[in-house]
């Protein structure tokens, strides 16, 4: 635990941009204009040489840390990484997190209203990519006046966003730290999602995407799909040790079909608390964003190749308890660098929470990240500015 | 493939048995009488002492084997395994499979006429366990005759019901055949299978489980239920195999919704096929029959204390690739049987179908279940009657 100590944020604003121009994307559609929510932390140098990018995950957002309000309730996501003296540590970096476009906490999205008919966008959005996302935040770091950020980082669906920062802009990523990621969906991932997808969309209440105006939503599909993405977002073992088969307060079964055991009423509680935070179709398109993500399809299949413009040093952590995205998948990854003579340090936490572990306060995982952005940060003094080295 | 040669059994048909008598469950439930649907396969000998009894496993039923037309679509559920000159020989073994109660293809089930309303039972049929399946087993033993089985043999749930009869009725059991089983679900197990209640119970088809008077079914619950369920009987190494990153005929993303890979067509295709042939109550009630499983529950935790009325020989069989019932849990099993100082031959078979290999053609697995058996069929011989040895 000591090595998260440090300080909370506390209050913190969140923040959004405009950009007028027309935004082309990987999928042949466009938006004429967009906004991005985000949020900065911290004091960015004099050389702007100490900023830090945070690219969220799938059901993340641009608000990473600090809270908004003394409820309790309004925490960032990665309160416990980032902060002054946290690993992620605000007196040293000015960290920003932005929410990808197709989101739903403030960037432009589904549920935006889209200014050509009026009306929310719908399943008019169309599909995002993390290419597409990993352009707009280029574009939020041109606003910023940040030609190259220090450390570009990322767990899950951020760390393909920042995988995919050191291959499209190698110049503008000094540093690269992904977080129980992988290069590419396999098939039981893309199983997984099409499963969510097909229990959103076959909902009634999603009205082929245009709930809104029906003042409903498909919380039932949306239920189910946060159900079994969460037993994927755990372990086997996790599972056992925090349920195994306890009932819910009692001695004997019901033989009915309330839920009997443990596990069946925390997974319920996380399916409900989802549909009450997060819009079907943000979910849809970040799942398919997901999917599609695979730079070395574009290399024939060789991942060395698709990694070979990337120059920053990268750090690439995984969790030996984590089955969505393996401990082999980021090998894969090193593998690759590797081969790339780039400089890449790999730690593989041996812990049992599985993929949330990248969510999580674990003293081996927080150690070596604060270790290695340490190291990012006395760097940073040798830096005269954000060029190259 | 040459060890599961032999002969399809040809055309086969259903029988059925009905019993007046009063059945109480388990879970205090009960049924005035009931109707079991089953088939047989070989002739029973004259000692009444070659009679095998294969147990289902979640959506099976009594058709194990032979087909019913010559459509090549009635082919039985275990074909491969079950035959003249099979590894389940019907040359030497007189073969029973009955469909359990609470299921949908002719036992008393959800969509039966309930006697006493006029209606099908809906959700007012009681909740079955895999005790009350081995109890009507056991009183459809009595109608044929059958005092001892030669074997009672079961994969998955079947191996459940099979593990239950060596506990319930030890003398009754000479050999006992336990292939990808559990001797109980664990908190991921349970995870899923409320996934799929879940999916199916808010389904607004569902109609609160009396559908049948509606003239529809909770199809969209059931797809996605048998969806996810579908990930989980394969492998992910299978999965890869088998689809990889395939898309479907064509050579770059679409962008859109409908199914890219082809893992998402093929998860897509098992669900609408399932709709068509499974009924939901009974899906419902199955699930819950293997998270209520747990013999040991009754003998504080200890699956040796379970075991201890056991006296038959055990078979015991699991699969490498296996998530769902993963090998260790077999061995779980197989140390229990030891500590009982009973027979046990265990086999963990390498092989990447996952769960579902225990319906497959896999040489390692049809050798060793063949030899096994045809160890039993040896004894046979020495054997005067159906009575203990």
């Amino acid at each position: 635990m000591s090595d998260t100590a440090g300080q909370s944020l506390g209050l913190v604003e969140p923040k959004s941009v405009s950009f007028d121009e027309t935004l082309r994307l990987e999928s042949d559609g466009q938006l004429n204009g967009y906004t991005l929510a985000y949020e900065t932390y911290g004091d960015l140098n004099a050389q702007h040489s100490n900023a830090i990018l945070v690219c969220h995950a799938l059901t993340g957002d641009h608000h990473a840390a600090g809270y908004y309000d003394d409820s309790g309730k309004s925490t960032g996501w990665w309160d416990n990484m980032i902060g002054p003296g946290k690993p992620i540590d605000t007196n040293k970096f000015f960290v920003v997190c932005s929410n990808n476009i197709g989101g739903c906490s403030g960037s432009t999205g589904p549920s935006s209203i889209n200014p050509e008919s009026g009306k929310p966008f719908g399943t008019d959005f169309p599909i995002v990519t993390v290419k597409d996302w990993v352009h707009t935040q280029a574009q939020l770091s041109d606003y910023l006046g940040i030609t190259q950020w220090a450390a570009v980082v990322g767990g899950s669906l951020g760390g393909m966003q920042a995988m995919q920062w050191s291959i499209s802009y190698p110049q503008r990523v000094r540093h690269c730290v992904l977080i129980a990621a992988a290069a590419k969906l396999n098939a039981q991932n893309i199983g997984f999602n099409d499963v969510a997808r097909q229990a959103i969309r076959t909902d009634p209440d999603f009205c082929d995407g245009n709930y809104y105006q029906h003042e409903t939503s498909p919380s039932r599909g949306m239920r189910v799909a946060r159900m079994v993405a969460h037993i994927t977002y755990l372990s086997e073992d996790m599972m056992g040790q925090k349920f195994g088969r306890n009932l819910r307060k009692k001695a004997k079964f019901d033989y009915e079909f309330t839920p009997e055991f443990e596990v069946e009423s925390y997974l319920r509680y996380q399916g409900d608390a989802f549909v009450n935070r997060f819009d079907a179709n943000t979910y849809l398109l970040m799942t398919k964003a997901l999917d599609y993500f695979d730079p070395a399809a574009e290399t024939g299949n060789d991942l060395t190749t698709a990694l070979s413009p990337a120059t920053a040093d990268f750090f690439v952590a995984s969790f030996t308890s984590d089955w969505r995205f393996a401990p082999e998948r980021s090998r894969e990854i090193v593998r690759a660098l590797q081969s790339n003579k780039l400089n890449v340090s790999y730690t593989e936490v041996a812990c049992p929470q599985g993929h949330d572990s990248f969510l999580l306060e674990i003293d081996d995982y927080t150690r070596v990240l604060r270790a290695y952005l340490n190291r990012v940060a006395r760097r940073l003094d040798k830096s005269a500015t954000g060029a190259r080295e």
